[in-house]
């Protein structure tokens, strides 16, 4: 039995422990029905009470009102690239994009097939290591939305606060749902894929505004409009149970942490002891600028490729694992989502230490 | 602690014991890496080895040759039935579609939006109690292949053996994938979501002729083209990493079983106990013609629905659990799929005859 170590993956990445203990037992014979939670029908009023629980909760941490639906969907955030645009462009509306890294310019590409899409701020230039300032950017009137990436888990840069446009906005919230309070209201659509915050790979929550449903072209496929999903409950088709499942105990677990609120508070003291770290001198350097630092992604480099290659397998030997940063900014990169424990940046910040003292320059 | 219960359900369906039992370990510690199976990056190279092997033993169990790829989606089958047509019929050319019962109408549905869709066969009229023999239909010269359902759930009726047509297969496999060995040569694709014959809801699996991968129009977004999954071996995005891994764990189950011939005469001798135990006497009676009975699904009445209702209340006390027919057709319903216990058989067939003698009509 090797000990749990330190998972510093951006994804799929740490869950709680007690979630994957109960994950595991359930598996095998869900709530003692003498039935696995994988073979149980989806319509079943065991599996049911779970999506109704896990929205409800969903709803409660998030303050969501009454006029958005959520929806449990397959296809990952990358589907939502392509069904945002197909179901509120038709007819070749504009919208616009901010340019933040990989995953904005994925989404950007998905919505040049439906629109006209508009890009006032891309970070290309600079390695994408900041987010826009509202001064930076102008919406156009006639823009159906304004869409944006919240955290940006390559580059380690995050929006510290939303867009203030008279427009609605549209968020790719994959890495940072649920580490801080949202103000729903602002928002047409929030998805998040679920295997970075929220759960397992395999399922992406959206939350919409209930008179978006109706925007999809006659032409959409059952599947790709979301009225099909909101009318059916998510269950059109049969849905991504277990992951589902995994995302309710996910949010029973932030529940008795004591909510959005306190998980924050958190998020930012994992951060900072990692920054602190960081900005101490020289030997370590975050990629992103100050006001665009993430608290989920931390991306750094070291003083050498090489030495940073020695940093990883090191680290890596101690149980301190998933370190290597993404192959187009190469470096590190700690992901500390809301359920990475205190306990592992303090054994990375003391390993930074180290190595520093180890292996200078 | 509920002993095992007997699942008859549609699907999400039984799964081996011994592959509960695996994956609820390896959820909480995967393969002793000090991570868990939900939480470990799919690049990392125990996940790579998952899927390498899972499309290894795939392609052996089915004997699947080398010009066609083997994918792994999500969006469940409901996806492959707009895919299909959004891949193959840009230009709104011709394909022809076997109408066998509810899944088969949703996929002529979704194909409409895109092609000119002949329907050469419906069995509406009788309920869709049987599928058609060879020549009953014919299929047109321009017509881009034949698309039809080799097994129906829930009427129960199945096609004993494939159309033979001088035309390109397309097959919804979903729920009798691997339950008999077949000529994959005749095929442009099949496709399978995974909760009945393969594994747990959230992952589809999809085989295709490697020529068709370059069908889809310019226009196709990213996630919707075949040749986009092929190219990134199913990670083009994260990909449902449990439900590969569990896929992944019943098929060498299956392989340590004896494969599809060995797994076939154990699907042909479950659903013979069953259907002797409905053609003994009137009681019983089989949804499906003869020609059509499904190994997989078997659909029953009894002689009124007071009695249907009593006869699944009573089996379910017993440990034979999901035993309720579908709404659009009523009565009772027991699933067998491939990893059903022939003992469960048994019991249920006990139970009929126990039933009949004490609930005389």
């Amino acid at each position: 039995m090797v000990d749990r170590v330190y998972n510093f993956s951006p994804g799929p990445a740490t869950l709680p422990y007690e979630v994957l203990q109960k994950a595991g037992k359930d598996v095998v014979n869900f709530q003692e029905t003498g039935i696995g939670l994988i073979e149980i029908s989806h319509r079943s009023k065991e599996f049911m009470a779970v999506v109704d629980e896990t929205e409800k909760n969903l709803r409660e941490l998030l303050n969501i009102s009454d006029n958005y639906r959520v929806l449990f969907l397959q296809g990952g955030a990358s589907s939502q690239f392509f069904m945002i645009p197909m179901n509120f462009l038709g007819g070749g509306q504009k919208a616009t994009y901010l340019n933040t890294g990989t995953w904005a310019k994925k989404a950007i590409k998905e919505a040049g097939l439906f629109g006209d899409i508009d890009v006032p701020f891309s970070g290309e230039k600079s390695n994408f290591n900041r987010v826009p300032k509202d001064l930076e950017f102008d919406v156009a009137e006639n823009s159906q939305y304004l869409y944006f990436v919240s955290n940006n888990t390559i580059y380690g840069t995050q929006f510290s606060s939303f867009p203030k446009k008279e427009k609605m906005l549209i968020c790719d919230m994959s890495s940072d749902i649920l580490s801080r309070p949202i103000d729903i209201e602002k928002f047409g659509l929030i998805f998040a894929g679920a295997q970075k915050n929220l759960g397992p790979a395999g399922v992406t929550i959206v939350i919409i505004r209930e008179d978006l449903l109706d925007r999809a072209p006659e032409s959409t496929p059952a599947m790709l409009s979301y009225r099909t999903h909101a009318d059916k409950g998510s269950m059109f088709n049969t849905p991504p149970c277990f992951a589902i499942y995994v995302v309710g105990e996910v949010l029973k677990w932030l529940k008795n942490m004591g909510g959005v609120e306190v998980i924050e508070k958190r998020n930012i003291e994992k951060a900072n002891l990692l920054y602190d770290a960081i900005d101490i001198d020289d030997y370590y350097r975050g990629h992103a600028e100050r006001g665009s630092r993430s608290l989920m992604n931390i991306s750094f480099n070291l003083p050498s490729a090489e030495l940073e290659g020695k940093f990883i397998n090191r680290a890596a030997a101690l149980g301190l694992s998933g370190l290597k940063g993404h192959r187009s900014i190469g470096g590190c990169r700690a992901s500390i989502y809301n359920a990475f424990p205190l306990e592992g940046v303090e054994k990375l910040v003391a390993f930074m230490a180290k190595f520093k003292d180890e292996n200078p320059v």
